[in-house]
């Protein structure tokens, strides 16, 4: 026990390195994310104490003032020291703001989100040219923060940030799950500490319509089971997400994905008509009928109504995977389609679009839309938002199209934080030209829900978005995976504290299925997986929107810190695994801690399976668990001690590795690769 | 580690032991939390399949369909199970629920809460008088739920239940720090799951008034910070907690704890006027003036304005701590005294009280309020809320006075669990009549609201007040502490799942101290402490409205599982320190595992503390931790072995124990009863 002790301890100061943490120094240590686009640390730190003082010399906003009060109690919150929240007019303050102008009402993606902020050991300078880079620079201020000695500091830097792209976005689709307000409002509070600014609110499915109409109530009445947004409610999280430096972009399917629409108003369908809201996923056969005057006369309407609750310039009109089997076998359909010249489904949604196109127009509205709306029947002026990727992105922009990028970017894909971070909307190698270029706005994080509720959501989104962030604000060159990692622990915790809960939901759902709070060796255990992309549960599990989301795979988190730990860990070790050299030592020493800690939580967690029958999916991977953590202890012993392993003991190691691959329990285990580097570089 | 993982095996398994979860079985285990009045358990038992149905067969009544819907729900969650949510009327359905009348439309605590619950291999059958009643069987059909093989099952029992008491309430001080709505919602939930039946809504404070009023607007516009609720929302929780079979009484403190009211309307003081909103804690001089023919004019529109809110039976207008300065030295309100026969202040109180009484019994509305309010100028029909304690109770219900006991459950004291468990409000030995004794109708819960913001509050208020519930709901003979804490164990994991933060938000602070998400050590250390009562807390540190609660003593729960386990533990050693039977050996080695885990916490906490000013107040408290873990180590080690210490050991080791015992850092050791046991037994 005392000799683990000490292990723990060399596995502390281990993380301690890994994770970057120093102990307190003056010296700028950099925790930013998203990486600002210049910065210059100098010598010096302003030290923050309960006489800090903060002022607006520019123009009066506010919203400006709103925010430096919330930025203040984080502030508190972070030192513990009570500060005043009295906003000065004098440039003598600690911390003086300046912004040009207040900015326009409606937040555009044409606004100007720059700053630069200045500290030095007496007083620290934000200028912006609106509120929104002023926002930006609060973030960016709050990072900053650092411990020195016995109080907390600014470290002087100078920073001229600007983003790279100007439409970074983050989808959820409350449409198959539906989320609480005070969950898309942290939600919105994460994005905004990243500096995320479109928050694309995907609000109607087959599953679910999800915003009030005074107009049509039933949309909500027969298409929502009760679950939906009161218009009040959307004009509060627009106001909220503004005050954030967030637009809001809702989202109304049309005219796929629409069962919610016809289950209310059936006069609206292509023929065919659903009896109830969908409850399988996947895609429907239930459209709109783009034939019939009543539908554009129903959604000018609801558009209109619309409008009086988002003021954003955009409005996302969906598009996407309407296979409509109906308008090729209802004949007043197939009549129209042909006396109107369209020779199939892509052009009679083409004219769909275009006449959906003039309405947003009337309403002096801009069209995005998914892939699909891509289509040279229409004009130049809509934004596609490519979930078919890089290259479909690349051909509208070659045709004029602007476009927003976010097939690389579809989270429920369980990818890692370090292989998504690299995927870029303009990569190095593009072959657009600059003009072209100009027309990719950026990204967006799609957040589709068929596998999440208000329980999960978060560990699903965060941290991972926050490197994505990154991506889309940071410059081009800012592709270091292991920094980025390690900036990433210490922003997830700041995460935390803004009420995100991406952290606490794996233990609460590991405790509800142990049924206790005693789950440390749940936590041990847990650390060995995460979830299955999407796809795979999919098509493992047939899971529809009433499926209770309460199961291992629910609790574990994609990409956990552990999996990023190991991988570097055992690449440390691997290039000299015998040397004495401390990093080689603490590498060796954190490898053998996770595979002896995993493995000794089995035993444990058999326990809480024999009389848990919802966690009994699992028994497999926990058999296997026992198996590769082995593999793993004798792997480095081999390693350590330059030893050549028994006959056989390689080929039935990887063939044991190769078996833990195939799918069981919907949870993938997260040190494979580096097991079977260890493993095939002994003798 | 090796050997550890054994160890940590077999504190696993006596874990298991002593929180009494047995492996998967048919047979009965009784997790229940309030214990039933009557339980049978019979052989046999139900299983849940997906083909489970659910009937109401008596009274319509919405209210019920909605809960028997949530039910369902949480079923699945707990099952994993996709089960029908339509409510049938057949009497066939697997779980039969007849309520024999839809019940009033406001709830009152007069309204009979019984119910019977009969589950056999076949069907469930719930009876009760009302849907509230319906309610509570719905709950303990919920905590019936427990494993069998590979499925989860009813077991067969035959349940007759009824409370003890009629006024099972908790109260919130959303005054003194503002509580958003969902945090409310939560914890009204979690007082359903316990059967907890009133929430008493403390709207007022010199630090805030909390409830818009659309008559006296300024009183939230400048005395609330921006902090309050709307009546909309007021509204919304009335229903949301009448749907949940509990009733809402609404405070609103008068004469004193009255800044708040004065600050808006400074035409109602007594003489002095505050300045702003009172961010300083403690008994305030300013108070309403009694004797102003305004004052009453403005309370009987403001109350009227609130029985559009609140339809409870009940208002409590406080009442309490108003020492009232003015009164002694207001010439007019002396003159009014003098002429209206009042010798002091307590009599001009009495006055003050009667007229508001006049009012509330115009608005067909009872007055409650604290222990100040009992003076024999009042009649019978208030009810006193006392904080007094027992004694102070009993004298008010030997005069006639219907009263509910809150003095020993003030929850901020910090006391654990099984201290504030045995309080009761008609202890076995009361002197009371039976008559006298119908006049206690219960207790309430405290939660006061200095030293909490929304991040911490639910660690206060659960899962303590689960074991005060049982107290107010179960037979008075139902005082086994020891049978208490297993069943907390997985009432508190329980209450976890609908939503309540009492265990993530230690997690949460811990890891925002350490600026990281790697924090087994910090939790290790913080399983050793628990944070002072409010009292110590607020004769050590000069806390105010404005101070920021993110410190360790924030962060850490009173009374973790682990003290008391720790407790038991040494109890169980001690009775045989060196034989080898089981429980003795089990209690052994978790008593190792402690002192050596705490202690191996030690030098990686101080890693964190070095680089982080705000936790470096708890210094001290981790060198004594090094300390008091090694005595304990050592004390195991000469029991165990039946060594003698060496000379002064003891003496040195209950020194060092007694110096640990002296205020450091706000936060106390929870091991030191059991520590010094173990030192003492030494020879």
């Amino acid at each position: 026990m005392r000799k683990n002790a000490l292990l723990a301890f060399a596995i502390a100061l281990s993380a301690v390195r890994v994770s970057g943490q120093s102990t307190a120094t003056d010296a700028f240590h950099n925790n930013l994310m998203p990486e600002p686009s210049s910065l210059t640390a100098n010598t010096g730190s302003l030290s923050i104490t309960n006489g800090l003082t903060v002022s607006a010399t520019g123009a009066s906003s506010p919203l400006l003032d709103h925010a430096i009060v919330r930025m203040i109690s984080r502030l508190e919150d972070r030192t513990g020291l009570q500060l005043s929240k009295q906003i000065q007019t004098a440039p003598t303050a600690t911390l003086v703001i300046d912004v040009r102008s207040a900015g326009p009402a409606v937040q555009s993606f044409e606004e100007d989100e720059s700053y630069s902020l200045t500290s030095t050991a007496n007083s620290i300078k934000i200028e912006a040219a609106t509120p929104v880079g002023a926002l930006h620079a609060m973030e960016t201020l709050l990072q900053l923060v650092q411990a020195s000695g016995s109080s907390y500091v600014i470290p002087s830097v100078t920073i001229q940030d600007s983003p790279r792209f100007r439409w970074r976005g983050l989808m959820i689709d409350c449409g198959r799950h539906f989320e609480p307000i005070e969950v898309l409002k942290r939600n919105i509070d994460a994005m905004a500490a990243v500096k995320l600014n479109v928050f694309h609110w995907h609000l109607t499915e087959d599953q679910g319509f999800r915003i009030e109409s005074k107009r049509f109530p039933k949309l909500t009445e027969k298409g929502s089971d009760g679950l939906f947004y009161t218009q009040e409610q959307a004009r509060d999280l627009v106001a909220y997400a503004r005050e954030r430096g967030i637009r809001v972009v809702p989202e109304f399917e049309m005219p796929g994905h629409s069962v919610a629409w016809l289950v209310a108003y059936p006069e609206l369908n292509s023929g065919s008509q659903p009896t109830g809201i969908r409850r399988e996923f996947g895609v429907s056969d239930y459209v709109l009928d783009p034939t019939h005057p009543e539908t554009y006369k129903f959604i000018d309407s609801f558009l209109t109504e619309m409008t009086t609750i988002f003021p954003d310039e955009y409005i996302h009109i969906g598009g996407d995977e309407a296979p409509a089997p109906d308008w090729k076998k209802n004949p007043r359909i197939l009549a129209f389609m042909k006396a109107h010249d369209l020779h199939d489904n892509d052009a009679l949604q083409a004219y769909f679009n275009t006449q959906v196109l003039g309405i947003l127009t009337k309403l002096h509205r801009r069209m995005a839309g998914w892939d699909e709306i891509f289509n040279p029947a229409l004009p130049k002026d809509v934004v596609i938002q490519s979930w078919r990727g890089v290259a479909s992105l690349a051909k509208g922009a070659q045709q004029g199209y602007e476009g927003i990028l976010s097939a690389p970017y579809y989270i429920d894909g369980m990818q890692p934080a370090g292989k998504l971070y690299l995927a870029d909307p303009v990569p190095a190698d593009t072959t657009l030209t600059p003009e072209q270029q100009k027309l990719i706005l950026g990204g967006e994080v799609p957040m589709w829900a068929e596998h999440l509720d208000q329980r999960t959501i978060d560990s699903r989104i965060w941290p991972r978005t926050a490197a994505i962030a990154e991506r889309f604000w940071s410059p081009q060159n800012v592709r270091d995976v292991d920094d980025m990692y390690r900036r990433l622990d210490v922003v997830s915790v700041e995460l935390e504290t803004l009420g995100l809960r991406h952290l606490t939901s794996e233990d609460a759902e590991l405790r509800a299925l142990a049924g206790s709070e005693n789950i440390a060796a749940m936590r041990d255990f847990a650390s060995a997986f995460e979830p299955v992309s999407f796809g795979e549960r999919s098509s493992t599990q047939h899971t529809t929107q009433l499926t209770p989301l309460t199961s291992f795979v629910d609790a574990v988190r994609p990409d956990p810190p552990i999996r990023h730990q190991i991988e570097v860990a055992a690449k440390t070790f691997l290039t000299a695994p015998t040397a004495q050299d401390p990093a080689t030592n603490d590498a060796h020493q954190l490898l053998l801690h996770f595979f002896e800690t995993v493995g000794a939580s089995v035993p444990r967690v058999q326990l809480v399976m024999d009389r848990q029958p919802r966690f009994q999916p699992i028994h497999t991977r926990a058999e296997q668990l026992t198996e590769l953590s082995v593999i793993g202890i004798d792997a480095l012993k081999y390693l350590n001690t330059s030893t050549t392993p028994p006959a056989q003991w390689k080929e039935h190691s990887l063939a044991q590795i190769e078996a833990a691959k195939k799918p069981s329990g919907l949870v993938n285990f997260t040190f494979l690769p580096a097991l079977t580097q260890l493993v095939n570089a002994t003798r």
